[in-house]
């Protein structure tokens, strides 16, 4: 089958048109129409089969989780998500119906509760499947939030539970530094762990709304620890963390501390936003919508570095995050 | 090496900033921000080692195409390019100084002569290297080239030699669709099959030019008669074609017609524009743009299909262009 026929029959009408859309999939290039004192936000992510997803994950799955941490990146700057971009490259044994058609389904799933399109793909023979995903937002001008701007005597915040996703890819797995394969498949999961590894919902509509309230904001995709030291990193300042404060879940409070840990401070793969704001407008945001819990788990300080308290003495976690290579 | 290291020493500065991007790469997302009464242009491509590119090619020849191709893909809309995010798949033995140096090298000098940023990246383990690149342009609003528009009567037109690139690969592979391996290296091509095959100039100042000229125009990537044919069927015409009009060199003349012929016709690569326009607007151009040669090849007729003629003759030729899986 060719690429034409797949992109034609299973990707060009995947997803619904957005009025900004000019000219969609299916021409050298999408033609798109910015709002007006609006700015572009744009990122770019790439999954590998076996190294950001087990072998047995679902075509569905592995759609949607492409999708989604990129909008958990768009929602990490304040941006409303426009348009993906997915650059294909699969094996041959998958370029049939069946696959792309599932594949094609979690695009649609990851895309529709945020009305972004699908305006550009490319679909290439390889021996391994990997997705890379690019995607387009929108933002008020000059009103995003990026990893610069934390102050010291900020709030430090997170959107909701961490750790769930890491948890999950433990349970599949004998040995996180395995060969891809999972000993479990990731079907066999607890509902919960399996949401959180294989469906993570990115934070869009709490991103947008922290604008004029958070003073920096980062998504936690390689672990708490190092995306927060990133915030940490660009705005040259430290933070003490509550591990206690860290929003849970029954199957994390199970372990032991230090294995809980493990899995909220380096485990990764969560897309949750964490972000700083001075406390008297963590007050206003919480008056003000009501309906979106968010979660103090501690606070900038001028020494950087990043200390983490448990019953408020100070705790030694070396803070690791994602090995890329 | 992480992947932050690596981004941070080859890849953060291997562009220099332009004038539209307000945050540049190293956050989750860039700001960018678009010129007054233009739309944002889009598109990807993806090259996968042993696919798109033989395994003995230069990480910097690698990297120089998987940019130009798809700034190729902007010229064929009339856009001006600004910027690309790169998703780059690599294997563990790549993941050093001497590869990234040598590829953001091959980046930067893609980028350059155009203006073009590197705004984003992300780079992954893979055991396969794949390079999946995201290009954004700018077009005055409402006045991009489709593949769509072009009218019986009208001059079809290339915008230089095609046929050399295919002749390149040729000459390094024994069969192909071999394994993806040179039987020789690349780099023993004569000068000029080198240039086509590895260093393709995309026609950016041609694309622009054209605005207010061309129909409708598409960039010869997958062959000149399958891309003319997209032109084709999304106009709803046919063309007729002199075979002796497309622009040739002397090594694709010394060959027998009929495989000079699938070079140009089926072989690809090339990315030269290819474009439909009035004769009159032909004249017209030329006067204006006595620096920038074009090539009429044929005409746009009202039965549908693709005719070749040689010595005024009909010639018989399967147009297959590339072949995705």
């Amino acid at each position: 089958m060719s690429e034409f026929s797949l992109i034609y029959t299973h990707f060009k009408h995947a997803t619904t048109r957005h009025a900004n859309t000019v000219l969609g999939i299916g021409d050298d290039c999408a033609i798109s129409h910015i709002p007006p004192n609006n700015q572009l936000v744009s990122c770019v992510d790439t999954l590998v089969a076996g190294r950001h997803f087990v072998f047995e994950t679902d075509p569905h799955a592995i759609a949607y989780k492409a999708v989604a941490v990129n909008l958990s990146d768009l929602a990490s700057m304040g941006a409303t998500p426009y348009a993906i971009l997915v650059g294909l490259s699969l094996p041959k044994a998958m370029a049939n119906d069946d696959f792309c058609k599932a594949f094609a389904h979690g695009l649609a799933d990851a895309c529709t509760p945020f009305g972004v399109e699908l305006i550009g793909g490319d679909i290439a023979g390889s021996p391994v499947l990997t997705i890379s995903v690019t995607a387009l937002g929108f933002v008020p001008s000059n009103q995003a939030i990026t990893r610069q701007g934390a102050c010291v005597g900020d709030v430090v915040c997170v959107s909701g539970t961490v750790g769930l996703a890491s948890l999950g890819l433990h349970r599949i797995l004998d040995d996180l530094n395995g060969d891809g394969h999972a000993n479990r498949p990731p079907n066999s999961l607890p509902h919960d762990l399996r949401q959180a590894m294989q469906y993570p919902v990115p934070q869009v509509a709490l991103g947008g709304r922290l604008i004029g309230f958070a003073n920096s904001m980062i998504d936690i995709s390689d672990g708490l620890g190092q995306d927060l030291g990133h915030i940490l990193t660009a705005s040259g300042v430290g933070a003490v963390i509550d591990l206690n404060a860290i929003p849970s879940h029954a199957l994390l409070d199970a372990l032991p501390h230090a294995q809980k840990w493990q899995h909220q401070i380096n485990g990764g793969d969560d897309y949750q936003l964490c972000f700083t704001m001075p406390s008297a407008k963590l007050d206003l945001f919480r008056q003000q919508n009501p309906d979106m819990p968010i979660y103090p788990i501690g606070q900038i300080v001028a020494d950087k570095g990043l200390v983490f308290l448990h019953n408020k003495k100070e705790v030694g976690l070396l803070v690791k995050g994602w090995e890329h290579f």
